[in-house]
């Protein structure tokens, strides 16, 4: 991508509300604008790395069966009454009627939707267990929005849901969602923690938090250095085993550090709760009517996107990963208006590189300053830049998020990104 | 992709009011299933067409320079109220208080929200011209919501806003995004007609219409056969010129032919009508402040998915054009439970497309019968049948859709199947 065919408005204008860092870069950076309180656009760069986590996230879905769906974000009152959460919800829940009069919500998760539509498609234990999933936009009425997109309004979600005829069958998917979502972090490349958590108001009885670790995150999370121990330190408050910094950890392995963690996943075992209240059943092998056993299974994908600046970046630039960044690549050509020869050489790279990568082309005729304090800012992790003061030397300067300053023979830079890549 | 880790819900329960074609097909095959009225689920195999038709207008939105973003779909009243909006939209447009008693709307477009970042973001006319779009669920509370997603009340839009310092400038984005929708339209493989058309409440002044030619379409385009005239009848019914079947053209080429369309494209020059009432300028040149001018661009991704089953399909079966079809190839393992040697044939056969193609593998245990109909109602442009009584003379059979039975050599079939694929 040619940055004078992309919009990058990088800004020096945050408002002081925005304490976190994460908020302050993606302001900063031309990721995200607010329109309301608690309701952003997202920019080009943001969206980028918005869709490489969805990709990610897709991937991870289909590689343990689940299939993707889209239902609405408009959802009828009627559905959340027969559940009861239509007056359980209270006032987070967007609420609207429509011309006729009939009352509609715009859905914080889809459980009635969901279960409405299985109870009406699935008939028979044959065509069990079913997983679906969707990457949809959330609403939900914060009563204090804040963070930029870590508490939001309006968010993207993938939310998946599954069906099952027994809690074996339940806890067998539970468990390969939590193999997935471990895998979706780690592709991600980022440090995170699973912990055991309460159900919250999905009405679940075993759940478990994904937090990506992050010095600014709203919950206390203490794990077990030597063992997968890990548990919310604000949800395990009364716990037998005092739950501090150095404790022996209860599992008898190791002792307990305390980190803070921002909760970007969660997983659900509903047990019959929606099933029963909306009467999602089937015939099972002996003719017999059963309440379906249900799980669900969030991830917030715009909240990563912020979680993952919390935990690497510093308060001036943004540290991407290289799984998410909106870019790989960033080729900065110095001068090009007047320099025919960097032109060239640029051009040149440009073109060798981009069916292997994802590059952003500087070919603006900002000055070098200038240039160089974006790359600072939005991060990307790889940077190649072309003057004519190295061009005459036969070399380009290269350097990686984390590295020095390198310069390569200008012959041998493609062959040497392409190595980095890898 | 196997059928039975996928979910395609067929059915013969068809409400009445379902009278489209597409409609009643779309509920049939199982891509979509009806929430409330005017608001649908997409199902595993409608969601596959429409991300085939979301990749192609996102490609031909990059072709020519456009560059997506993400808007909300809450958006703030007060913004509508300084456009007037507010008070004309009438009561299509959902409106809802948040739990201060903010006023905000779902929207139907995105105008004023493009408008204000616009006006925020934008202080130079080097920063011009400016295209963004997105494609984002719209909301829109019809009359009378009817012919399944064709008029629904919430459905999925690529919507496009582009900015400039000058009329010229609007109008050469302006023919660049009408080359594009007509690619679109081409690539999809449809017949479609582009009509001059009225401005309607967005309140352009010069805009066309692209539609789709369907004999069940809502509107009537008349068009030269000889030359690119085409106008919507019903909008120019006080014409000088009868416009009727077989009247000469107004262009004096040829004479008119009369045909339904569908309206899946709308593009407009605004001018400065939201600009102007929500004070997005810019200094030119000469320190001048100037207004900017605006266009917007508008295709109905999932209106497109109705028009196309409506254009080419007869009543008992989708045809799919090739280039949105949810899967290229499906495979049809007859018996698969009890033939290995079945199993085993289709297994390599689907390993050696996999690579090349999107193939759907019907593994299922289902009767033959079942499997034919089903597959002659999901509509797979290329089908492949393979059973134990044609393997035993070493064949299997091809099918396109618009072709006969063909019997071709098993150890053949793959590099036949690749090459219709071409």
């Amino acid at each position: 991508m040619r940055i004078r065919q992309f919009f990058i408005p990088t800004t020096r204008h945050i408002p002081a509300e925005a304490e976190l860092i994460s908020h302050r870069l993606m302001l900063r950076a031309g990721l995200i604008r607010q329109v309301a309180s608690g309701i952003y656009n997202w920019l080009p760069l943001g969206l980028r790395a918005v869709r490489k986590i969805e990709k990610i996230v897709r991937e991870e879905m289909e590689a343990i069966g689940a299939v993707e769906i889209m239902m609405p974000v408009i959802q009828p009152g009627e559905l959340w009454r027969e559940s009861k959460r239509w007056d359980e919800y209270g006032a987070e829940l967007f609420r609207l009627n429509d011309r006729h009069g009939r009352e509609f919500c715009l859905g914080p998760t889809h459980e009635e939707i969901i279960t409405d539509f299985i109870r009406r498609n699935i008939d028979s234990y044959r065509q069990l267990p079913l997983t679906l999933y969707q990457i949809q936009t959330k609403l939900r009425d914060e009563v204090r929005p804040r963070f930029g997109i870590m508490r939001s309004r309006e968010f993207l979600m993938k939310d998946a849901y599954s069906f099952h005829l027994s809690t074996a069958d339940l806890e067998k998917t539970y468990w390969d969602m939590h193999g997935a979502y471990s895998k979706i972090f780690q592709r991600i490349g980022l440090q995170y923690r699973v912990v055991r958590a309460a159900g919250g108001n999905i009405g679940g009885n075993f759940s478990h938090e994904f937090h990506i670790l992050a010095k600014t995150g709203e919950d206390r999370i203490a794990y077990s250095d030597s063992s997968d121990y890990a548990v919310n330190v604000d949800l395990f408050r009364d716990s037998p085993t005092p739950i501090v910094d150095g404790a022996p950890s209860p599992d008898g392995q190791g002792t307990l550090s305390i980190s803070r963690g921002i909760e970007v996943g969660h997983i659900f075992q509903l047990g019959q709760k929606y099933s029963a209240s909306m009467n999602a059943a089937v015939q099972d092998a002996d003719g017999k009517k059963q309440f379906l056993w249900m799980g669900c299974y969030g991830i917030g994908i715009s909240r990563i996107l912020a979680a993952a600046i919390e935990q690497l970046s510093d308060g001036e630039r943004i540290s991407w990963p290289e799984a998410i960044a909106p870019f790989s690549v960033t080729l900065i050509a110095l001068d090009i208006h007047r320099e025919a020869q960097v032109k060239k050489a640029v051009e040149d790279i440009y073109h060798q590189l981009l069916p292997h990568t994802s590059i952003l082309l500087d070919d603006s005729e900002e000055r070098p300053g200038v240039k160089f304090a974006n790359m600072e800012l939005i991060g990307i992790p790889h940077r190649v830049i072309i003057s004519r003061r190295t061009m005459d030397k036969g070399v380009v300067e290269y350097q990686s998020l984390t590295g020095k300053v390198q310069k390569i023979p200008l012959s041998d830079i493609t062959q040497y990104l392409l190595d980095q890549l890898q």
